[in-house]
């Protein structure tokens, strides 16, 4: 994995390897963090641990904080994103356990490891270090809608976690192997954990929306291209504005759509259908010519892990004969994954 | 003003009546907190005060904080807003002055006032309160897009600073008149310190901003009205994610655009045109169907204060002749704005 970044933001230096951890959930889709993690930095996983109750796994070695430090890990990171990024009551007892064990917290949690009283005063007992990735940089600045050079491309979803992180990883990675100055831009906590440095683009204070995804991919040479990580949907009713925000800020000149064929309504939310992939290219280029009068939408990124190869194949012929645009798995190398890097490097 | 407010949330109680301080600036649109107390709560006003280079007066006679305290005032409100919310230093000392005179400070800027170590300290010196009114509350939820029972109207901006609270206030006190149960919800820090509650939109964490919105019209008996203040715009490059959430938090069965006709630029970034008014009806009636189905436009509302009379009246039947919905001015009592009032109410 060949992701740069240079966002020049200072953090805490993190502490790989690490054990990830998947608290209580038995709803995959909530364990994104530690599937990015195992997916983009294997290097850096020992393995994973959770409440008795979770039945998620990622694969990787079951084992507790002491067989994760008796195996060099050096760090737990809490690998969920539950529903308003809590610290659940009931993780609190295994974290203390990890921090008795010599591990650093790590988490991307809305909820800050060192508002919990107990683990700030265990961490203390024990020299170890709470970090908490999703904390913004100070003084981000209104955004001005000013041009900056260089070319950027933002993946948008038709829903949340449905592949704008894994689109935009596999993409860098595309560019940076065609030798292709790029950087990989982290929005959410999983990306920053795997890039190792990033902005929290759902931690800003909303006035600031704009300005920290300006900041986020800065002025570059023209040939240079940013690959942002998406966030949100401009369809969902708890975080288009974060979406929103974003698009405007990144003034991205092309945008990549990505969508589940399988899911049909909103993960977590089935009041709301999914919107279709037309009204999301419709709807995200009239909002992103507000502030890149070129925007465009250079293909469609389709998970179609569910399937055999050839049902893969036609799925993808049949989206971009619709569209008009390539589709393609990027997580299936191939003539369709390399229609999409070509179209949207042209 | 019969504006009732039923936010629910506990603030700091404020400390009425006020000298109004007008900093440093220069141009009048960025003292519409100054203004907008001026003209909604002009019983609490007791005078205005600023830097020497100031050279914009809301009419109230211009006093020393020891002058305004001799009259009664309690607190010096900070009646300006500039671009980034932020204390200037060269406030500062004048701040000192207020606190030294016995008054307490009461802010609505993003910058907070106790985080100036020196207003802090003097603040504790002489016994006065620090106040900031544009800190949102704990633990807002994640959005949950279910519809409320209860009436909702929102008031949407061409741009920031167009009158979206003005209209607002004038609707409500027209629905109150008519009988009707109805809140005006403050969304901004001049509607908060009109109303002595409501939500700083702006200053939520955007993953939260529609969760926001949710909570600041709770549902609702069935003829009940809440009339929620507009904030930025859909269009605006900074800070259309505090527009998209509000407008989704909200769900507005009818939106009013507010729009100034000698505006042709965005407030303060001439890089960006105004939108048509058709265009931010069409924009807004999309995004917002997403969480309301029956969304509708049920009118204009023009600043028309550079007109004489006649020539107002004028424009504001051309506009509605163009546009189909009834055109007004809440500034101007008249059967243009019992149109509008009636067509919001249908």
């Amino acid at each position: 994995m060949n992701v740069s970044t240079s966002s020049g933001w200072e953090r805490a230096p993190l502490s790989p390897p690490y054990l990830l951890f998947l608290g209580d959930i038995t709803e995959p889709a909530f364990a994104k963090t530690a599937f990015g993690m195992r997916d983009w930095i294997p290097e850096c996983c020992v393995g994973e641990w959770g409440c008795p109750e979770s039945t998620v796994s990622t694969g990787l070695p079951r084992m507790t904080p002491s067989q994760a430090r008796a195996q060099g890990a050096r760090a737990l990171v809490i690998g969920v994103a539950n529903v308003g990024g809590l610290i659940a009551e009931r993780w609190v007892p295994l974290l203390i356990e990890a921090l008795e064990a010599g591990l650093d917290l790590i988490s991307g949690m809305h909820a800050k490891l060192s508002d919990v009283p107990q683990l700030k005063a265990a961490a203390g007992t024990h020299g170890r270090r709470l970090i908490d990735v999703r904390t913004p940089p100070k003084n981000i600045p209104i955004a001005t809608g000013a041009r900056r050079r260089g070319k950027r491309l933002l993946t948008v979803g038709t829903d949340c976690a449905i592949g704008k992180k894994y689109t935009a990883l596999a993409l860098a990675r595309a560019f940076t192997q065609r030798g292709l100055a790029t950087d990989f831009r982290a929005t959410g906590q999983t990306g920053i954990l795997i890039a190792g440095g990033g902005m929290p683009m759902d931690a800003v204070v909303a006035d600031f929306e704009a300005g920290a995804a300006e900041i986020l991919s800065p002025d570059a040479a023209p040939g240079h291209w940013d690959v942002i990580e998406g966030q949100g949907s401009l369809f969902h009713p708890a975080y288009a504005a974060v979406s929103l925000g974003l698009l405007h800020g990144s003034q991205p000149d092309v945008i990549v759509i990505c969508h589940d064929p399988q899911r049909t309504h909103l993960l977590g939310n089935t009041h709301f259908s999914l919107p279709s992939i037309a009204d999301t290219i419709d709807l995200t280029i009239r909002l992103g010519l507000r502030t890149n009068a070129a925007i465009r939408c250079a293909g469609i990124s389709l998970n179609t892990s569910h399937l055999e190869a050839e049902a893969a194949h036609e799925l993808l012929r049949r989206h971009s004969a619709d569209l008009g645009v390539p589709a393609a798995d990027p997580m299936r190398a191939g003539p369709e994954f390399d229609a999409l890097v070509e179209s949207c490097l042209k």
